[in-house]
């Protein structure tokens, strides 16, 4: 796509209504809230439809009308008359089981609320603004759904195969609520059609928080590569079997992990992440040494590069170790995404309003997976970040300090106004 | 108990009548095979119902007469008109699932042919020999039940609680055969009974097998303890947390298993084994560092201030790991057998009588529990190890050569010989 520029200069000077804002953050985490205080709006429950129900009469009581595509993407449009490229903003309102409050819904209400001050301040656009939520992005059904669609990444047998853990599959889910999931085909967008595309979120990650910054002005989205290892040696009796007669894959699988730190230094930044999340011993009793391990191995950095240099290390130690140890070494690739850029332009307008609204600001990559990622394949993207206390996330522990939500709303508004007019 | 000597020499050359044990082997072989080629002869299922009977039968047929006590231990007593402490010989017919055929029957089937060579041969007896199968050595219920019940070291709660994996209680499971599982009580021997207890059985780990030896004659039979041990840290998103904010107990555990050879040889001998064979990390997910990792560790040394010095520099090494990586650490222990050094005098005729038969063997220690190891509470032991192939055991890949079995077999015979008259 082409990037458009931006224009040099504006001199508006809004602000969000945060008693407004804080209202309706707080009357959200009602939505799908449970007693064990963690929120359950996980795509297409009843718990996800109220708060999308709850969203549209938001949409409706601002005087806007809410408008849903094939892929169940829920918002509405500031300006549609116009006849140029939609500036996107928003995230999602679905969770995880036992979310936090602020995941996905902080996005999607400073961006609605960032349109409405726009709209009440009759500011004169020079293209659309279209608030989205986007639906099941974080997976009962796979996740990125909604953003999928929208970049034209779906195709019939996937949208047929998808099946949430209990064996519910996305068709039946949809059907529901009188939708026809096939539909989700027709909520592609023509690159064309997007002038660029901004999401604000909690960091889910500890830095901003320790480092007391106000917000992160994300620079790139990790790539990553998980896969699944399987080291295999010798199962034996743990009493009648010498130490130097076994083939014991869990030392093998200790060794590796303790050769992490050293992959990442030699080939890694500071940036790079490698974890062993989960590891599966078989037979797995305390009286038998294991004859095969199975861990999942999942590595991140910004720089596709770098990951291709980390997985030729992580290979070349496993290979050393399984065959130093006489094992047998294989692995399975479960995924791999590319790493993705944020637009330079939209980059630089975040640092020069976080400048003049006096705001801390940090440029960073994204650990995590955004919808963003998927839309950058279609529009040039930006990303805010604000900090998560503790790097919490995914648990009804997940906070943000009231100053640290204004600061981002204030960003995303401004940043969203210099991008209009 | 006072060990009573030996006498210095006895010229008797009884072989085993090897064609016969052969068939026997064989057809015990057969009981409880299913298609998988495995045995299934779980105490107290019908099929190890069925292959006492067939014992039962053998024993009928060489005109001696079966013997049961409360704990369902099944035998026969040759010389039971002597008024002098027995001579016991034996070992266990029931199997784990999926079983081999030698595990436990072999030392049962090579005790009775020992029995009926010296009853046909008319030998005058200084003390009545009797045969033992133990009962629920394999552990449907808990393991070494019959043999802990000639020990005496049964309670009444320990019996009443007693459950298989499918919650079937051992009162349940040996009223289905006529038994009251409480008579078990009744099962307990006076030490001063027992003149002392043979044991012949696989050796079920790879050293004589790999060393090319006919027999091992056991020293001791090694300790151990097995302790659940909980690292704990803080659960994180792979993505977001920078490795250098990470407090991962997994590389907790990985470092400590890096350490167990060092631990092993500053603290133990070659007879020393240490075995991480069941994991399990919390939440268990690739795309979370986990939170906590609960890990088993089983370790065994023939010597107790071994096992202990071990132990202290285990806690030692998980103390020293968690502090430095800002981890939380506790062990549960749960179980913890103090080693059982064989007679040496019975140790001492098996040497002369291996070397009288121009055996190879070689003097070890018994890496895995016997019903031996509980019987050494009221008589002192001994045992003889046949070579297990590559050494499987508790699976259908179980093997020892005929040739192997002959040896271990007429070295069993002559030894009883040398105790009996």
């Amino acid at each position: 796509m082409t990037s458009k520029s931006i224009p040099a200069s504006a001199a508006v000077d809004l602000r969000v209504d945060m008693p407004r804002l804080q209202q309706e953050i707080l009357e959200l985490a009602k939505i799908g809230q449970r007693p064990d205080r963690g929120l359950y709006r996980m795509a297409f429950t009843d718990e996800d439809w109220e708060g999308r129900e709850w969203f549209a009469q938001r949409i409706r009581e601002a005087g806007l009308r809410p408008k849903q595509d094939g892929a169940a993407n829920l918002g509405t449009v500031l300006g549609e008359e116009i006849d140029e490229p939609v500036l996107l903003v928003g995230s999602h309102l679905d969770t995880v089981p036992n979310a936090g409050h602020l995941d996905g819904s902080l996005g999607v209400l400073l961006g609605f609320e960032a349109m409405r001050r726009i709209k009440e301040d009759g500011l004169p656009l020079k293209r659309p603004l279209e608030v989205i939520s986007f639906s099941d992005e974080e997976g009962r059904f796979g996740g990125l759904f909604g953003s999928q669609a929208l970049a034209g990444d779906l195709h019939p047998e996937k949208i047929y195969e998808a099946r949430d853990l209990d064996g519910i599959s996305l068709v039946e889910a949809m059907k529901r609520h009188g939708l026809d999931a096939l539909d989700a085909l027709d909520a592609r967008r023509d690159p064309q059609s997007i002038y660029r595309y901004l999401e604000l979120h909690i960091e889910q990650g500890p830095v901003l928080d320790q480092s007391h910054t106000n917000v992160g002005i994300v620079e790139n989205i990790t790539g990553l590569f998980k896969w699944s290892v399987r080291l295999e040696g010798v199962p034996n009796h743990a009493g009648t079997t010498p130490m130097t007669m076994r083939k014991d894959p869990f030392l093998g699988l200790s060794e590796f992990a303790g050769e992490i730190a050293r992959i990442l230094e030699e080939n890694g930044t500071e940036l790079s992440r490698a974890t062993i999340g989960k590891v599966d011993l078989l037979p797995g009793v305390a009286n038998t040494v294991p004859g095969e391990v199975v861990f999942s191995l999942d590595v991140r950095d910004p720089q596709q590069a770098v990951l291709d240099d980390i997985a030729g290390a992580m290979r070349k130690a496993l290979s050393a170790i399984a065959r130093r140890r006489d094992l047998y070494f294989d692995f399975e690739v479960l995924s791999q995404v590319r790493p993705v850029d944020c637009d330079r332009q939209v980059v630089q307008v975040l640092e020069e309003e976080a400048r003049k609204l006096n705001l801390s600001y940090e440029k960073m990559p994204s650990g995590a997976a955004h919808d963003a990622q998927i839309v950058a394949k279609v529009a040039p993207i930006g990303m805010i970040f604000v900090p998560s206390k503790d790097g919490r996330s995914h648990s009804p522990a997940e906070w943000t300090s009231w100053k640290d939500i204004e600061a981002g709303a204030n960003l995303l508004l401004r940043t969203l106004v210099k991008l209009l007019i």
